[in-house]
């Protein structure tokens, strides 16, 4: 088989995969182990044709597939891809660039640049950012917790105890000692409890993982300024919105920030990973991570090689997928998406609130709702187990306020209102 | 368009890409700011169709690419793709699967331990080590300092002043204190300097970047075993030649580290990014990385998640795109491409010695060749450029043992014995 061939049959493997999303269970439904004792335990001496890997990936890896991209997943956040990324990354595969420096690839390096700028164009922050890409947030917020580190001197990550854990894992990874601060009666960190006592950096959230809520940033920033404190805003999730006007009361303060991640692969439709990392501060990030050998010199200006702003030497194409996506939607098919998504999940708000023996469990603020059924919480996560199994839809539920509660996210491409009802009736069913 | 047509059509454009690669200049001519210029400053409003995104990658991007799929690139180490890793790029990205736990993503889990455990017999390892792919080598040494600094408790890590630039920033990222050992005269970490006082870690290289010497990996086993040092080896490059029995020789004593990198992006055919990682700790890394909330719990055993063992949270179905390399390659094919791009080397290398006024730089063990022209740095230096400029092949310089030297890596699947006589050619043309 030749090339075209094999991705011809590949082409028609992702069609027949893209239009069966809704029949498939969104959740894997297969047991730890059951994979891989399906697969040969020893590789193969001689070269097998790309058709057996078409032909395993659908019978023996499929049901070990949760459904990422299934219209009727509203677990975690959901990442959205979409056709012009998809295709892109098949691009980026082909290309195969190596971003070490400007010179090794001119065009991965400019092109990354560039998006950055029409993000910050779209979403309404300071231009005179640097702005680069990251694999995920967990590396953005290393990034800029080292350069906090170095650029204070100082031992402490402050957040709040609502922050994703990665922002804690990040601390840890670059020596800081971490430290929370509890959360308001809206879930947003509390600014009676801050302490910056040998702060090196705060991290902010716009958006938590568990129920969305917004910290106060105009306040942090204050606070950050006065004690000479990094201010990191994470904003993985929520970041997106911003390209709507109005959602831009959530982004107040955030032009005071030292250092910002918002996550393309979550809801601005690409394909993971795309973390978009900017910083007020580059100078600041390339003392931490500017370091030269011989063999990578050339005769350009050393600041224009982004592996002098980040962790990682080897940086792949990841601005070609996102350049894909912001033309194939362009502003006002990425606001009339986001819209939707927040329309979707108001309308479930909506249905949750009208029926009695559920409650809303906490304030919704975008795409995700917190919720829950009158009861302990060891029947609400039971619930939760059953939807999850019956395969109709996938959320997933977490603790907030000491209670156990269920939570909806929209954020696929594809979803519907027929999808959310679908998930609404499956959950009322198992009730 | 279809997806499907939008498909076809990125198809075709690859296809004629592959097809022509030998006739595109292989380092890019542009010069700083070009390609930015060139395009929109801002985003669109409006949708546009994925068709136009192909045409300005042809008629705007393509000058800015440095062709690192090229037959003819043979700079700092080839980063070669084949075609089952690329159309398997593709799927990843249709898939869009986030491992972030097992639940989330078992069979990208699965596959992952799988074809670890595949690469740990491919390249006699043992295959009792944890294994997972991480994106690059910059952050499989991190993970692997930082397990090393919390599980030692001391602040230094120790590598040979030829060790890749990416040690000594994975070493400041996590806090620890470089200290660089000189090398002796064929390039290796000289023993007789070594000083493991407040040690957590060592860095052995096998393969290093600028002469792919190797050091001295067994008596450094020694030394770290004694001093309770952690050792790391790093052969991101070298480490794919061990699916050849012949090159057993340079991994020994590897089987004594505490943790192994080898990118099977770099002379495994397969596209970036894809650096597998192996620790014979696992309880240590988990210690390091290990850290859940409550959104994240799911019933099963938490050392199934591979998250617990690195930087990173999201992880993206990398495991796919290696498993269809090592499928559609075999053993067999793997080593039949490893061996041709030796051999080349070595024929090349012995035209460097029968040409008067010309010198091998170094001994070469792999597929690397370093050598000079007879004259200054500056001459070698000034050669270099005008042989990269030509666009008929890309090499890359760096200093070795005081002196400025030419170096020719073999590393691309395409690459043929005319290839690397055109490099030649030009290079005595233009010397």
């Amino acid at each position: 088989m030749t090339f075209r061939e094999d991705g011809e049959a590949t082409l028609g493997w992702i069609e027949d995969y893209l239009g069966r999303l809704r029949d498939l269970p969104v959740l894997s439904q297969v047991s730890p182990g059951e994979i891989r004792s399906a697969l040969p335990p020893s590789p193969p001496d001689r070269a097998e044709a790309f058709s057996a890997v078409l032909r395993d990936l659908e019978d023996v890896l499929l049901p070990g597939l949760t459904h990422w991209q299934s219209p009727r997943f509203f677990g975690f956040f959901p990442v959205s891809g979409s056709e012009p990324g998809i295709l892109a990354e098949l691009l980026v595969a082909t290309l195969n660039q190596v971003a070490v420096n400007w010179r090794a690839a001119p065009a991965s390096t400019e092109l990354e640049g560039l998006v950055l700028d029409w993000l910050a164009q779209l979403l309404g922050l300071p231009r005179t950012w640097h702005g680069h890409i990251e694999d995920t947030a967990s590396t953005s917020t290393i990034a800029a917790l080292a350069a906090a580190r170095d650029a204070t001197g100082r031992r402490v990550a402050v957040f709040s105890e609502h922050a994703n854990v990665a922002v804690e894992k990040a601390a840890r990874l670059v020596g800081l000692e971490p430290r929370k601060v509890p959360v308001d009666d809206e879930f947003r960190l509390d600014l009676s409890q801050l302490d910056l006592t040998d702060a090196a950096a705060v991290v902010a959230t716009v958006g938590t993982t568990g129920t969305t809520a917004v910290d106060p940033v105009p306040a942090l920033a204050d606070a950050c300024a006065s004690a000479g404190v990094w201010l990191h805003v994470d904003a993985a999730y929520a970041g997106s919105s911003w390209v709507c006007p109005e959602f831009a009361w959530s982004r107040e303060g955030v032009e005071r920030a030292d250092s910002l991640v918002v996550n393309a692969h979550k809801w601005l439709f690409t394909p993971m990973d795309c973390s978009l990392f900017w910083c007020a501060r580059p100078d600041d990030l390339r003392r931490t991570f500017s370091l030269w050998q011989d063999i990578l010199r050339t005769g350009e200006d050393v600041s224009l090689n982004l592996s002098d702003y980040g962790p990682a030497l080897g940086r792949r194409f990841r601005s070609l997928k996102l350049w894909a996506v912001l033309r194939c939607h362009g502003r006002e098919g990425l606001q009339a998406l986001i819209r939707e998504h927040v329309r979707l999940a108001r309308v479930f708000a909506s249905w949750v609130e009208a029926e009695p023996g559920w409650e809303i469990a906490a304030p919704y603020r975008f795409s995700t709702v917190c919720f829950r059924r009158d009861g302990t919480d060891e029947e609400n996560e039971a619930l939760l187990d059953r939807v999850n199994r019956s395969g109709e839809a996938f959320l997933t539920g977490t603790r907030v306020g000491g209670r156990y509660v269920l939570r909806l996210a929209v954020g696929n491409a594809g979803t519907t209102e027929d999808d959310v009802r679908v998930a609404w009736n499956v959950l009322r069913r198992l009730a």
